[in-house]
Parts: C-alpha cells; sequence; structure tokens
C-alpha cells in the first residue's frame, strides 16, 4: 500500500471508553483514522441494527490527535453503515473494533457488539479485526497489549485477510513479559449456564436481572479458551456464512 | 416420543403478531406449548441480550387454546434464556421461533432477532426451528404454509435436529398449491448496500434513517435465495460456530 491505509475504528463500549481511545492511538501509528462509535455503551447488542427508527451522528473530538471522529446513538453495526455508506469518501482498508473491555472469545462472539462491529464492515467487503481484552474492568489496563495489537494490524494490511473472514482477537490479561505468544484457533465450544435473580421492584413487581456461569466443556488444545488460560493471545478466524455444510446430507433423508 | 413433545414458542416479532399465533395455532396440534415472547416488536435486534438492566416477564393470555403464555420486556434472546433458565420445569424437547413477517434468508439470518431466539435454544442444547415468510405486512397471510410448517416439525421431532444446529426455514410468499416443496439448502452471499436518509429533525438537528436494498450476487442453483425465487420452501441448516476453520492454515503463515 503507498499511501497511508484508511483505518475506521468502532467499538461497543462507546466513544469515550479508554479501549477504544488506546485503539485510536495505536492506530494513528499506522494509518489515516476516522472513528465511528456509539455515544453510550452497547455491550451484547449482538448484530441489532436500528430499522424503526432514527440515527443521530455528530463529529466530535474526545481527544487530541489527527483522527477525525463521529459519535452515533445507534448500536456498532449501526455506526460501520453509517460510516461506509455516509460518512467515509471511499471504502476504507481496514476496521478495527474495540478494544473490548471483557472476553469475545467462544460463544461471546455471538453476543458481542465488537464483533458484529467488525464482522458487519467484513459483509460490506471491508477488512476486519475486532479486538478484546479480558478485563471487563472500564480502568483496565491496555498498555501490555499495544505493540501485540500493532503487529496483528500490520500483519492483516500486509498479507490480507483472508475473503469473508473476520478476525476475532481476545488478549489474555497479563503483564507484558508474560504474554506467551499468538495462537491462531478455533472457537471453543463453551455456553453461559444462566441464573436469574428475580426481585421485587418498589412496586411491588417482579423482575430479573440475567446473570450467568461461563462453561467450557470443551478440552480441545486448539481453541481460543485454551490458548486464553495458557497466556497466549488467540486469534479466530471467523466467518458470516452460517451454513452447517456438513448436515446438508443427514437433512436430506427426511421425508419433506 | 411416548409423551407428547414440550414446545416452547417464541418470535421477534412480539406476542401479538399475527405469525405468532399462527404458529402457537399450529404447535397447538403436535405437543404442550409455552410461549415466551417479546411484549413489543424486537426485528433486527440480533442476538442482542440485557445485561445491563432488568427484565419483566409476566403470564398472559392473548388468545385462547391449551398454550401457557409470558410475556416478556427483553430480546428475543433474552426470551429463550428466561424460559428455559427460570420458566419452565424441564428444558423443552423444541424450540420454534416465528412465523417471522419478512425474510430471514441469506444474510438476513445475522440481523434477525426471530433466528437469534432459535440459535439461543440451540446454543442450550434445544433442538430449534426458526420460521420466515416472505411478506413483511402484519396482515401477511399465513394459511398457504401451515401444512410445511406442521410438516417440518414433525419431521424434526421424529428425526432429530443435527447437533449444534438450528434450521433457518423461509416460505415464499404464494398460494399454497403454488409452493413447488421444499429444498434444503446453504445461506446465499448476498448483502445489504445500504442508503441512509438524511433529514433534519424539528429543532433543525440532523438525522438518519436507515435504507437499503437487497444485492444477490450468488447465482448458484443449492442457495435459499434461489429456492425460495423459484417458489420452494428453503432449510438452511445454521450453526453458532463461526469458526473459518479453511482459513487457519492461511493465517499460521502470518509472522506472528
Amino acid at each position: 500500500m503507498k499511501n497511508k491505509p484508511l483505518i475506521l475504528v468502532t467499538n461497543d463500549d462507546g466513544i469515550t471508553a479508554p479501549g477504544i481511545r488506546t485503539l485510536i492511538e495505536i492506530m494513528n501509528e499506522i494509518g489515516t483514522v476516522v472513528v465511528v462509535a456509539p455515544d453510550s455503551p452497547q455491550s451484547a447488542m449482538g448484530h441489532a441494527i436500528t430499522i424503526n427508527s432514527t440515527l443521530y451522528c455528530d463529529p466530535i473530538k474526545i481527544t487530541d490527535g489527527p483522527q477525525e471522529e463521529y459519535s452515533c446513538s445507534g448500536t456498532p453495526a449501526d455506526c460501520v453503515k453509517l460510516a461506509v455508506n455516509e460518512l467515509l469518501d471511499r471504502k476504507p482498508d481496514l476496521c478495527v473494533s474495540g478494544i473490548n473491555h471483557g472476553s469475545n472469545s467462544s460463544i461471546n462472539v455471538i453476543y458481542s457488539g465488537t464483533m458484529s462491529a467488525a464482522m458487519e464492515a467484513a459483509i460490506e467487503g471491508i477488512p476486519s479485526i475486532g479486538f478484546s481484552l479480558l478485563d471487563f474492568s472500564w480502568n483496565a489496563d491496555f498498555n501490555p497489549i499495544r505493540k501485540y495489537v500493532k503487529k496483528i494490524t500490520e500483519q492483516a494490511l500486509l498479507n490480507g485477510i483472508p475473503k469473508d473472514v473476520v478476525l476475532n482477537v481476545n488478549f489474555p490479561k497479563r503483564k507484558e513479559d508474560e504474554i506467551k505468544g499468538i495462537k491462531v484457533c478455533r472457537q471453543a465450544k463453551a455456553n453461559w449456564v444462566e441464573e436469574f435473580d428475580k426481585r421485587k421492584n418498589p412496586m411491588g413487581r417482579d423482575y430479573y436481572w440475567l446473570t450467568g456461569n461461563f462453561i467450557n466443556e470443551d478440552n480441545g488444545e486448539d481453541t481460543d479458551e485454551w490458548a486464553l488460560s495458557q497466556g497466549y493471545i488467540s486469534i479466530v478466524p471467523t466467518q458470516f456464512d452460517l451454513t452447517a455444510h456438513h448436515s446438508i446430507q443427514q437433512l436430506n433423508t427426511w421425508s419433506l
């Protein structure tokens, strides 16, 4: 790439989150950065889009730097659609989403606003990466992973991401010198077992809070969960063709 | 199955939608039905879940019949989580979601609340089917597809749905005698090209409405789009392992 790449930055924790501010700083070292991110936290929004309501999207400047920034009232996927189809003059060379405060490994990819933004970009033909750190705290320390975010992004620009594939990158919560390296993995087969905390509101009406435990029964050493537990960064190539091709033959034996 | 199967019914158009009322009637002919559905329309919610807010879920009765019904303030995925982990005494034998007013074929599966509910059930180990009719109208005519919904459901109960697979069933908008049959398909590679309608609100602030055109450049005759265009019902086996296994080898050639 002769000129500086155009990089779209978004997330789901909202435009003021420390994770996206870190990501903007790193991307400013690599390319021309345009930020289009939600004006409020949108975690666990999955691939929601706004079709029955209006969207606001305003230029803003949260921190110093050469980046252009827009704050948007919609979901992460809305932000990408607005950026690509309304705000940017040309298709970006790369979309990066995150750095998410919290894991998007294994089944979390399904619920993740961070990954849905990255996936939306990939659907629109833009090479795309979602970054997540296994630390839910607003004050999470992103410094140990800066050099890895930069390295993975540079390798993606150099090699090209395979067509119709999005990278789901998760970082263990470790000191820089305790991170063992990077593993390309498959999505572990794990899931949440929910428990609902049932309470009464001040008017006496029952309501519920979702809580749950993460259960991983997948012992494979080629999974993202395994890599992260061992101190590696996991990269799962992720796709939006959801067809279970292997089961088509079996379904064709049904009497339909 | 010796006893009547326990069938969980949900949707994304809301508990009063004609599509789910039709689905409840059909399921009442097959099993013991419990309905847990959103109290308001939740289209295009993707796989959103409610983690930072409360959920209400109340017993209700919309139409006559033996079914038990609950109206829930959350997303389609929330409804399934609440049903399985809080409301039902045992894991249901089947979850059916829909009948959606509008298509969930090809890339629409990613944005679909109907399919996210079905997928949530599958993640929790419950055989699961999403049904959608290619008619966005609230007054869509579901009568031509009743016998097919019943047939597919009965076949699923008889044969068992392959593990970790959800069926994404779409019906063409046709008269009953013009429906040509059922095809097991792959998800077509198609996408939406968005256009935003930019307007000014009464206070003079810019806002946007999302609109778009559906573009299918996949000419394969094994796709859901092809089947539907020819008057067939499409069944796409759909999975929640999003790993692009075929690209792992290529990513392992990167200098990471």
